[in-house]
């Protein structure tokens, strides 16, 4: 299988399964009470600061909806992209785990600005609208693009300065700093976000994530909602050991480069077809493009990847650490030989 | 550290590990359209009857969930025993996640009976309160006590009589099998259980419980509920290849039985002493008992384990895959000791 | 006060008030098994077909949680206008009491349209995505447009193709039978309707709405959500008998035309002025217009109403039974001379 | 129909209905910024103490759900009798609505105390658990017990001593003040309650509660949630008329000691009678019995009444502001009469 459907499809690092095999002597208190999880903490205060406390969970959309219900009350809801994962990719999770209400902004990029933001600000103080808590952003974004930090900490700004909490869905945080060649503080604590859904699976883990955690009054909220919310490991040695060798040395930027490099070089190698058009900038590690009419379907028989949206027709190709140049090359081959037949 | 506290505590078995390793190569369809959890279909199917269906998820608490989510309409109430994980060890996340209310029975020993079930069977029709909607009974219980399979079918045929589903939170079915020496399915499909929790992680795995569906209309309910629930892994073959694994030979029986073996061998060596009391009996993998005032303190500097009960001073051992003899001998000479010295 | 403000400033109909009265003789059974609630679904029957079973609440955001907590399994969502109170007035009531999630739609008049409805019709059966279960519309909708027999039929129909509920949310289903000249049926039952929430307290209740069910397997449902969303009232004759008086004779009808009329009459006498561009068609009892700069609250300082988007600075103009046609011609004299002296 | 079935089959105050003709006079503005409803407030801080402010709503258990939804984090529960009307008679509305846990605890007559609330006081930190944050009672209780002010005022202590806040069901707090012959201030402010469920229509409203908050920190939490949780009125005028009314002068305590008057007369007939033993002493509104074999189902082919208890067999017979002497004699007649053939 040639696969640009997804960085889930990836395999894992080998350093991620070390880890594992590591961690496996000996007993170790449940629940995070371990040296492994000792050591992320020292690991996670290092990339996000000295406040930063990271509570390891199993996946994305888990980490997302504790972090958010730490941050919100009842009344409140979350200010987002329209694509953001939240809205689109959590089957409901918010809204029925957390009584969340998103409050979404069409973006042409995946991007909120605070201009955009101020689109849902309205209605403060009125008990029968849902109140704006939380600005939440996603970095690097679903279509695969990516904020500075100038963009970032405007919105963190913004949100700060009306009352709101920021918190930022990185999922893809490491792509995005890779991107950016800055450290991972300077996306997260340094532009002011209070929440960061740190992401490990996608960039090669077996899984883990974590909830990290930039204001002290919501490390025991979160702790607790930790549990409820069905995202506390028992042996969680297993995850904390995975995050901690992402986060030793430049492991965490050696694999995101590598999946961001192979994006650049499958959208620079397909840029200039004619008939395809790439609707978003290739700045992470995801192409997304519009093809001719029965391009995408007939590509499918060969490669793995997904329509992005039905009535557009927008297909998604991602790249992940293990992206071979070769898949890519291989994958612009075919690309390009298709839309030069049909043209 | 000599762990007494908690399956937990455990390592992995180094088949988990391997399995691990050997689905480490090239892409996989993340979400569960993979080869892995292919194979542990067929795996579960051997194991549980032609109809089963597992639903890989992360932990017991999830898998509960999960699974109760499915077979409940939403005024509708589980009924269990008061000391049931669901009520005493979710955090509140079937009243959070499910607006599950929890129509609790005290038990002397864990276990439900037809009885005990029928003090909740009130009300019904009544819209002022909950219905009794499903049976949970833990297998084997958070006790240590196991059901017999005829104590189970009893309870199963109860529930099925009044209109209700029957629900097995099987989070150490392994162990309760293992002791009864009987087939999986003897306990689970052939009681007629609806839905199983079945777990992985107590017994040896990194992490991986199985939701096991025995009802064809719930499949779809539970696929939908795991990921809304924040239990869907997206490289799930690693989850998947974990449960193989263990439903492979008897590796589940060996993992299980070792432990149950550890707890009666320690059972036996204190059951007589003075000042001990066994409290229940021993038919699992764990040993609960009251000491001497004071002795569970002073076992406690050298030996890892918990209280049970706040109230009653009761202490609770769990032995594990991983747990060896010499720690037994050396542990049960430490109460022996120790108890003879206070009295 | 002259009220521009809100149908909820009105008083309420003296026929309410004389059900009230002559119900209140001697003791009657609580939550619905009296005599009045037994009267009114025989009248709910006349009006809404022989199928339909009434259900008395207590306000229009409880009857529409508790009819689509109905319609809806957990990871389903509903498929509604931007600008449905659902979204937009009841304060996340949808999502903390339901775990519903909205599917919205931007619309130029409130109104969905089968080709509206479709561009929520995505991502059928994939498990990351809300599921769309219900359609739901307002008629007359929040914008005082009123849709036809024929749209609504559209509606329904194409919902019922795709295997999902309709649903009406009827606030103000009076104010549109009344401006469509029908029956109420021709706009519920005839029209595919299975669930409609049928507004009392707007049209001249003290207060009073109704779930009216269409479909058989719901009202078990309603029956047990109507107690658990907290809108079954244990006197329930006194808000029976109020409906019971709408529903019997015209009143209905002539509370609504009037409060229509004095909209309409408000409508046509600022129409055509400089300066004043009405937003929507005048169909029901609102009239939402766009003023010059500072006009709206200049007229503040001497009549109610409220500014409908605070971006755009429409206004809101309601009418309601008992708004006089002194009041309406004020008004508008006042609006014509302030816009005369801004032009 | 000769009623002791129920306080709600029970007629509203002529007064009440005074109330809301008087109110019916002109526009007012929705929601409670009406001038009936700034005049209740003025009663609530005459009865309740100057820090008092009060959230008219529809209904009992909506006045539960509001007040503890804005008590609660999202990890703790409620320690309730096991009895509570929260538990027993609100459909789940507690765990649905609220993702409350109830932390129940059996009791002989339905009241609490500091000891019964220290069982439920266990494993205080440990996120596995749901976190006591409210004591909640009932005052008059669910089995017409009263607490003595010095009762409630050891609870109330309590429960603060232990960062838990101090909640009361008051939907009968009219008949214990009645029956303690105490100031409604003297078993809310004064014991230290931070919120109260005030009933009205068991006493003699057509309908209307009151979410009585005594912190305030609340008032903005209690103001959201009682629109989301579908429980504010638009005409609110309808609603605080009438509690106005029930707290001007004397009239709450008329209606509820009539009420509690005939119990006692009730009780006191039937008191002696061989083959009836009474479970509860009375001293609010209802009386509790036991009655030989088959008398219950003889008695209630004349009177109206309900089991309490199904698998006791325990019945309960309530009175209200309207129940007549000659009812009382006769029923009580019959009761006697009835045992006396079977004895």
């Amino acid at each position: 299988m040639r696969n640009f459907a997804s960085d889930n499809y990836a395999t894992a690092l080998p350093e991620a399964l070390e880890a594992i095999a590591a961690a496996n002597h000996g007993p170790a208190v449940s629940y995070g009470a371990d040296d492994w999880t000792a050591r992320l903490q020292e690991r996670v205060r290092e990339h996000f600061g000295a406040a930063a406390v990271a509570f390891p969970v199993f996946n994305g959309t888990g980490a997302n909806i504790v972090g958010l219900r730490s941050m919100l009350k009842p009344w409140q809801g979350v200010i987002c992209a329209a694509t953001a994962h939240l809205n689109v990719d959590e089957g409901g999770a918010p809204e029925v785990l957390g009584g969340i209400k998103l409050l979404t902004v069409p973006t042409p990029d995946g991007k909120l600005t605070p201009e955009l933001v101020d689109r849902r600000m309205v209605r403060i103080g009125d008990e029968h609208a849902s109140q704006p808590g939380v600005v939440s952003i996603t970095q690097s974004t679903e279509l695969g693009t990516v904020y500075t930090p100038a963009e970032m900490a405007a919105i963190g700004e913004h949100a700060h300065a009306h009352g709101m909490l920021f918190h930022v869905d990185g999922s893809r945080l490491a792509n995005a700093a890779a991107s950016l060649d800055v450290p991972l503080r300077a996306i997260a604590t340094d532009v002011g976000a209070d929440v960061v859904s740190f992401g490990g699976t996608k960039v090669g883990l077996v899984a883990g994530e974590a909830v990290i955690v930039l204001r002290d009054d919501l490390t025991d909220p979160v702790r607790y909602l930790r549990k409820q919310t069905v995202q506390l490991a028992s042996k969680m040695r297993f995850i904390s050991a995975q995050l901690e060798a992402l986060l030793t040395g430049d492991l965490w930027r050696r694999a995101a480069g590598h999946a961001n490099a192979m994006a650049r070089r499958l959208g620079e190698a397909v840029e200039g077809l004619d008939g395809i058009r790439l609707t978003q900038a290739v700045q992470a590690n995801g192409v997304f493009a519009i093809l001719p009419e029965g391009a995408a379907e007939r590509l499918q028989e060969d490669f793995h990847f997904y329509f992005w949206e039905e009535h557009t027709r927008e297909v998604r190709w991602m790249c992940a650490w293990d992206t071979r140049e070769e898949d890519v090359d291989a994958f612009a081959a075919a690309i390009s030989q298709l839309v030069g037949s049909l043209a």
